[in-house]
C-alpha cells in the first residue's frame, strides 16, 4: 500500500511558510505532500529530516552568505565537518548491508549541502574504505575500524597524471623483494605520479595506490591496489619517499583536498598488497584464484558502477535543486504583461516553461531509476559477496555496467545543462553567487568526466550492444538479460516494421507512445551501427578504428537512446503500477511523457531520416551519406 | 592586396617554440602566419602586439597562478590595473573615430587577459563615458574629460532588482521643482533600486541613472537619463541620500564590483539631466526634439546595438581562447591506442574531433562577422552623428538592431557550449583552475543574459522578420534592407519550390549548398511563424499572448536560422573574395563549410519535417501536431 498524507506526520512535513509562492501552490492539482511519500516513503523521508536537522542545528554548519572563505580555510572546515559527520552517526553498519539506498540518501543530503563535504567523506568510507574492505583480506580488517574512528584518512589513487580513462596503462610499479618481504613502490616519472586524487592533497594518512605488480624474473601481473601509508598521521608530514601535494585550486568542490603524490622507491610490508584478486607469497610467487588478468578485470566491473551509479544520484540532486530555485524563481519574477501597467510572472511564458519544466520532469524520472539502478546494484554485490559465479550472475554484472556507463553519462548531462538553463532562465540574478547556481554548475560538472569521460562511457554501452546483438547471429541466442533491459530487442525486425500511427495529440501524453518511438530506434540504430561497423571493416580499418569511426553518429546515439529508452521505462512501469494513488496519477503520467516527448524530440531527424530510408528500401536517401 | 608573410615582420609573428606540438604543426596545409595576416591584417596585428607586450611586461598585470585573491583585494588590483589602461593611452581619441576597430580589438585584448579588467575600463569609458557624450549636451563636456583622467569614475544605472529586460517598467523617479531648478531622484521602495550596477559597488563616483521624469502638474515623460554623483570622489563616502553598496559574489568577473543604489529625494540641479533627447525649463515645461516617446526610444535602438556587438566579439574572444587550449591539449594528450603498447593522441578520435573542431569554425566564422556588424554599427553612427534622418537611415538601424540581438545570442551560446566542451574535452584537467577553462566559463555566461536574455532578443529577430512580411503583404514593400540581410526573401515563393538536389559528399563540402538551405529554411520558418501567429490570433489570442505562443517552435529557430544564415553568407563572401591568397583558400574554404554543416545539422529535424509536408500538400503530417 502507498503511505497516505493521514499517515504521515505534520512534523515530517509542515507547511510551507506563507508567501509569494501561495498563489500557485495553491493552484496544484495534487497534494504535494501525498507526492513527496509517493516519492521518497516515510522511512526515507524521516531519515533525510535527520540529518538536514542536524545539520541545520550544527553551528559548524552555518553558512555565512556573502562571506568568502580562503582554500586552506574552506578546506579546513570541511575536515571538520566530516569528522562531525561521523559523530552524528548516521548510518549504522547494518544500515550499509538493510537498508542501502540510506547511504546513497547520506551522499545526497550532504551533497545537497555541499559537495565538498559529500566527496570527502564518500571518498574516505565508501572508495578508500571499501576499497579496502573489498579488495583485500582479513589482515587488512583492522583499518576498518581506523577507518570509522578516522584514527586514519583515506585516498583512492587509481588516476595518474598522464592517464585516466586508459586504466590499464597506469605507469606506478611495485616490484617485489623476496629478500626483505617488500614492495617496492615506485614513480618513474612525473607523468606517472598520482594525481587528482580526492584528500590526498592536505589530509590522506593512507592511499589506496594502484600500481603494476612485478615479482623477481621480471613478470608483470598487472595493476594491482596496494594500502600505504603516506602521512604522519599526528603531524601530517609526508613519509620518507613520498613527496605528496595538492593540485591546486579547481572549477568546484574546492572544500576537497586533490592531491599528486610522486612515490621514490618506497619500500612496504609484503601485506600492503590487498590481495583478494591476487596475491605474492613470501617466495615471491603470484597466486590469484582468477585464472586470467582478463577475468580478474571483470570481476571488477562491479566496483565501476558503484560510482557511476553514485554519480547519478549526485547529478540528479543538483538538477532538484537548480529546478527548485529557478521555477520559484520563475513563478514570482514579473516582467513584461499583454499592457503596460500589468506585469505577468515569467513562468507564465511558454519560453520559460519549456525551458524549465522538462528538467523538472527529468528530476523525477532520474531521480526513481539511479535509485532502481542502485537497488540492482546491490543485487549484484549481494551475489559476489555470496560466492555466486553463475552465468546470470556474470550477466547481470555486463547489464548494470551497461545501464551505469550510459546512466551516468545521461545523468551528468541533463543535470549539467538543467542548471545552465536554470542560471540563464533566473536572468542576472541567475548569475549572483548567493543565488547558489553556479556553484550547482561548478560542483556537477566533474559528473561530466570523472570515473570516465561521458563520451567514453557511452562506447561502453553501445559496445555491449553490439556485443549482444554478434551473439545472437553468431549463437543463435535471445537476447535476455537479467534485467530484461534488452529483451524487446528480441523482437527487432518486428518492431522495425512498425510505423507511427498515432493521431493526436492526446494520445502522445501518455509516455507508451514514446515508449513505442523509442524501441524501434533503438532497433534501427543498432542495426545502422552494426552495418556501419562491417562497413568500417570492409574499408580496411581495425577493430580498433572501426570502432572509433562508428561512434559519433552511431554507437554514440544507439547508446543514448537505448539509456533514454530504459529510463523512461522504468519510470513508466512505476508510475503504472496498481498501488499508485489515484489523485497523483495524472501528474505523474504527466511528468512521464513531458520527459518522454521532450528527450525524443532530439532524436526527430533520425526518426524522420529513417522513415524516408524506408520509404526507399533498399537504398539510402540522398542526404545521408 | 592582401598582405604576405614577406611583407610581415619577423617580430611581429616569432615563431612558436619547440615543443610536443611541432608535428601537427609541421603537418599544417597552410601557413599560419599568413593566416593570421588575412585575418586580422599587418595594423590590427601591430596594436595588438603592442597591447599584450605592454600586460606582458608590466609587474602590475602579472599573474601568480595558484595564488588566490579576496575579493577586496581582486577589485582594488583591478582598479589599479583600470587606472593603469588610461596611462598607457593605447586608444587616441581619434583612433575612436578613425579606426574604431581598435575599440574593440582593446576591450578583447583587455579581456583575454582578465574581463574584469575588460568591463572595468568599458563600462566607464564606453557606457559611461558615450552615454555622457550622446544624450548629453555641451554643459555636460566638461565631464568628459574628467572620465579620461579618472578624476572622476563613472557607472551606467539603467536595471532595478525587479526590472531588467522590461526597461520602460523602470520606477526609479526625478520630479522636477521649479522652485528649486532640482530634480528630485526617488526609489519608490527596494525593488526600484538600482540594481546590477558594473563600478558602482566600491567604485564609482558618478552615475547615468535612469528615472521617470515627472513635471509639475503630475505628467510623467518616460525614462530619461541623469547624471549623479553618488560618492565623494575624495573619500569614496556616499552622498548624502545616497544608499549605495556592493551586490557581492558574483559566478565570474569578480574583479568588477557590481553595485545597488537607492535614492531618498535626492537633490541634483536641473542640469544634471542628460538633455539631448528631451529637457526640462526652469519653469518646468518639458521640450524635447522628438515628437513622441515612441520615436524618442526608436532613436536609442543605437546603443542598445553597440552593447549587443560588443558582447559579440567578447564571446568570440572566449572561444578562440577555449578552443586554442582544448585543441593543443588533444594534440599532445595521448590515450588509447591500436594496441597496448601505442597511445594516440586524443585528438585522432573522430569523437574528439566532432566535440571541438566545429567551434574552431565557429570562431574564424563569428570573429569575422562580429568585426563586420561592429563596421556596419559605425556606419549607422556616422548617419546618426550627420543628423542623417533618412528612411534609410533608420532601416539600416532596424535592421542592425534585428542583427545584433540574434548575433549576440548566437554568439555568446556558442561561446558558452563550445567553452564546455573544451572543459570536457580536456577531461579532469580541464577541471583544473589553472587551466583556465572554467574562468572563461564563468566570465563568458553574463553574455548570455545581460543586455537582454538570448531568447527575449531572438524575438526581436522573429518580430522583425515578421514586420517586413506584414508589410510586404500590406503595402506591397519588396525585401530590402540596407545592408541585403533579408533581400533574398524577395524570391520566397521561388525558394520554397527548390529541392535539395546535391549528389555527393565533395559537393556539400561547398558552404554555397548550405547557403541555399538556410534560405529555403528561413523562408519555410517565417511563413510557418506567420501562419501560427495568425492561427493564434484567430483561437483568441490578444497580439502579446500570439507572439508569445509563437516562440519556442517557430520564432526562435526563424530568429535563430535568420541569423546563422547570415553569419554565414558574410564568412562565405568573404573567404571567396577575389584578394583572399589562393594557399588559403582551400583551408577556409573547408573552415566555413564545416561551420555550415554543423549548424544546418541542429535544423535537420525541421528540414526532414518540411519535406514530409511537400509530400502531402495541403495537409499536416500527422505527427507535426
Amino acid at each position: 500500500m502507498a503511505p497516505t498524507v493521514e499517515g504521515g506526520d505534520a512534523a515530517l512535513l509542515p507547511e510551507f511558510p506563507r508567501g509569494p509562492l501561495d498563489t500557485y501552490r495553491a493552484r496544484a492539482s495534487f497534494s504535494w505532500k501525498e507526492l513527496a511519500l509517493f516519492t521518497e516513503g516515510e522511512d526515507m523521508l524521516r531519515f533525510k529530516k535527520t540529518i538536514f536537522s542536524a545539520l541545520e542545528n550544527d553551528p559548524l554548519f552555518a553558512r555565512s552568505p556573502g562571506a568568502h572563505l580562503s582554500l586552506e580555510k574552506y578546506r579546513e572546515l570541511n575536515f571538520l565537518r566530516c569528522k562531525r559527520i561521523f559523530e552524528y552517526d548516521f548510518l549504522s553498519a547494518g544500515d550499509v548491508f538493510e537498508s542501502p539506498l540510506r547511504v546513497s540518501a547520506l551522499i545526497q543530503c550532504l551533497g545537497m549541502y555541499d559537495w565538498s563535504l559529500a566527496a570527502k567523506y564518500l571518498l574516505h568510507t565508501l572508495i578508500f574504505g571499501s576499497a579496502v574492505f573489498s579488495s583485500g583480506s582479513e589482515r587488512h580488517f583492522t583499518y576498518i575500524q581506523k577507518i570509522f574512528s578516522m584514527e586514519i584518512f583515506g585516498c583512492f589513487a587509481l588516476t595518474e597524471l598522464s592517464h585516466g580513462s586508459n586504466t590499464k596503462a597506469i605507469r606506478t610499479t611495485a616490484h617485489y623483494s623476496p629478500a626483505t618481504e617488500e614492495f617496492i613502490i615506485h614513480s618513474p616519472d612525473f607523468e606517472a605520479a598520482k594525481f587528482w586524487v580526492g584528500n590526498m592533497g592536505k589530509t590522506a594518512t593512507h592511499a589506496v595506490v594502484f600500481a603494476q605488480l612485478h615479482v623477481p624474473g621480471g613478470q608483470c601481473h598487472g595493476l594491482h591496489p596496494f594500502i600505504i601509508q603516506i602521512r604522519d598521521p599526528k603531524t601530517l608530514l609526508p613519509m620518507p619517499g613520498v613527496m605528496v601535494g595538492d593540485i591546486g585550486r579547481k572549477l568546484g568542490q574546492n572544500g576537497l583536498d586533490n592531491g599528486f603524490a610522486v612515490f621514490h622507491k618506497v619500500r612496504v610490508p609484503r601485506q600492503s598488497l590487498l590481495n583478494r584478486m591476487g596475491d605474492v607469497t613470501p617466495e615471491g610467487t603470484y597466486v590469484s584464484p582468477f585464472k586470467d588478468a582478463r577475468q580478474r578485470f571483470g570481476a571488477s566491473l562491479g566496483s565501476l558502477s558503484w560510482g557511476r551509479v553514485t554519480i547519478m544520484g549526485m547529478a540528479v540532486a543538483n538538477l532538484k535543486l537548480a529546478v527548485s530555485i529557478a521555477v520559484r524563481f520563475s513563478a514570482t519574477r514579473r516582467q513584461f504583461g499583454p499592457t503596460e501597467d500589468e506585469e505577468i510572472p515569467v513562468l507564465e511564458y511558454q519560453t520559460q516553461q519549456w525551458r524549465l519544466l522538462p528538467y523538472l520532469a527529468a528530476a523525477y524520472v532520474l531521480d526513481h531509476v539511479s535509485k532502481s539502478l542502485f537497488l540492482d546494484l546491490v543485487e549484484l554485490q549481494r551475489g559476489l559477496a555470496a560466492g555466486d559465479r553463475s552465468a546470470r550472475q556474470a550477466e547481470l554484472g555486463r547489464e548494470i555496467h551497461a545501464l551505469a556507463s550510459a546512466g551516468k553519462a545521461l545523468a551528468s548531462w541533463t543535470a549539467q545543462q538543467g542548471i545552465q538553463e536554470c542560471r540563464e532562465a533566473c536572468g542576472g540574478h541567475g548569475y549572483l553567487a548567493i543565488n547558489r547556481l553556479g556553484v550547482l554548475r561548478d560542483d556537477n560538472d566533474p559528473n561530466c568526466t570523472y570515473e570516465g569521460d561521458n563520451n567514453v562511457l557511452l562506447q561502453q554501452t553501445s559496445n555491449y550492444l553490439l556485443g549482444l546483438r554478434a551473439c545472437r547471429v553468431q549463437d543463435g541466442a535471445c537476447f535476455r538479460s537479467p534485467l530484461k533491459s534488452v529483451d524487446f530487442l528480441d523482437s527487432y525486425p518486428g518492431i522495425l516494421d512498425q510505423r507511427f500511427e498515432v493521431s493526436s495529440v492526446a494520445d502522445c501524453l501518455d509516455s507508451a507512445v514514446a515508449l513505442a518511438a523509442y524501441k524501434w530506434l533503438v532497433c534501427y540504430l543498432l542495426r545502422e551501427t552494426h552495418e556501419k561497423f562491417n562497413q568500417e571493416k570492409r574499408s580496411g580499418s581495425d577493430d580498433f578504428e572501426a570502432r572509433n569511426n562508428c561512434q559519433v553518429f552511431h554507437g554514440r546515439p544507439l547508446a543514448l537512446a537505448f539509456m533514454e529508452l530504459t529510463v523512461l521505462q522504468r519510470f513508466h512501469e512505476h508510475v503504472h503500477r496498481p498501488c499508485v494513488p489515484p489523485s497523483l496519477r495524472a501528474v505523474l503520467g504527466r511528468l512521464s511523457a513531458l520527459y518522454a516527448l521532450w528527450s525524443l524530440n532530439c532524436h526527430v531527424g533520425l526518426l524522420y531520416r529513417a522513415e524516408r530510408r524506408r520509404s526507399c528500401p533498399g537504398g539510402r536517401d540522398r542526404s545521408s551519406r
